[in-house]
């Protein structure tokens, strides 16, 4: 059954719209009350829906669970599809990348937060799913650094793991203290955390010959503007 | 009852290195398989202790999660307090900090994962003082940035909160990826981690004057010695 309360004119896909609703609201329960003190019948009564309605869109709680984690992930490799078109050099690109992330989380926060909350929620096997999206987030900003040390713009003696480890990381606790409607918006953080990031790996000849911080970082802005 | 297996001759107070115990083996537990899904018996059992004795040491489960957070954070005040010691400048405190911070984790890691993990099942009251702790380990930091920011070693643009928050974050993110015997041991993440926040936010004039950043980076690693 498909019944359809709301107004699915503006979309041509009503089920999945309803999908959508439904997947939203597990993510802010999640978020909230925990994954396993939320029910399936307190994300129906949520949405209006029978219990049984829901299962016409999903098999399982975790099944919900995995959609959330998976989306929010999805906004990730957006943002490496986007940055890895980019026709400028490696540290533009990872100051491009920093501002996209930032700009995702802020989009799919609630989802995000129900990631690092209950990743471990998930089957073994969807954990191995969602870990090799992880992965290829961060072996791509590792390219980009390692790209950036051919180059000469990233500082050869970094060693390019490490720095991303510590990139990702500061980006995701994102979840921990990002809040709507705080004193920063995405560009804000975006800007200063690209700046930081920036700056913590560019080789010192690079940054000598473009004339130093502030100079740097107008030339990135501007290749990317 | 406080009977004593264990071999108590090199401790003054045998209570608290049982306690002691109890407290790292809940804390492998709830890291292992979460805190709602142990049970004091399982603790009782991997210690060898009837379950009534473990109630000699604490009144209930959620005090151990409790104490093991404490310790965690316990680690960070340590950190602050020997960096607040140091006679040097702000960007090589700012260093030290994240040195003594990336030990701290490697010595503690068991309890801060369980931190990350298992935060939100502490009670509100608990909550509200782990963050306190939390709170005054940031403004430690915010203000060393701040400092560094009036002595004119960092850029004057950077919004100190927002910059702490994202180091903070990056040396958190620790308990994500940290791993016994992984390639990097504590010395290795601690300095690259420490070279990418203080090129971070190095203002151009102190990194200039200081004649960039490998000459910077070994000065203030000359301080610290």
């Amino acid at each position: 059954m498909a019944p359809s309360k709301q107004n699915d004119e503006d979309s041509e896909s009503p089920s999945n719209n309803r999908l959508e609703l439904i997947i939203d609201a597990a993510a802010r329960m999640f978020d909230a009350k925990g994954y396993s003190a939320t029910s399936t019948q307190d994300i129906a009564n949520e949405v209006g829906l029978l219990k049984g309605s829901i299962y016409y869109y999903i098999n399982s709680k975790e099944d919900l669970l995995f959609r959330i984690i998976e989306e929010s992930h999805e906004g990730a490799l957006r943002a490496i599809a986007t940055v890895s078109h980019l026709e400028v050099g490696p540290l533009a690109k990872s100051y491009a990348l920093v501002m996209a992330h930032v700009n995702v989380f802020h989009d799919d926060r609630v989802k995000h937060s129900v990631f690092f909350k209950e990743f471990r929620s998930l089957s073994d096997d969807r954990k191995q799913i969602i870990r090799g999206t992880g992965h290829a987030y961060s072996l791509f900003l590792r390219s980009i650094l390692e790209e950036g040390q051919k180059v000469g713009q990233v500082d050869g003696v970094l060693n390019p793991r490490l720095a991303t480890a510590g990139i990702v990381g500061m980006l995701n606790s994102m979840s921990f203290w990002y809040q709507d409607g705080g004193s920063w918006g995405p560009d804000i953080i975006g800007s200063q955390f690209a700046e930081q990031v920036v700056m913590g790996v560019v080789s010192e000849e690079y940054l000598s010959s473009s004339g130093g911080r502030g100079t740097l970082l107008d030339a990135i802005r501007g290749e990317l503007a």
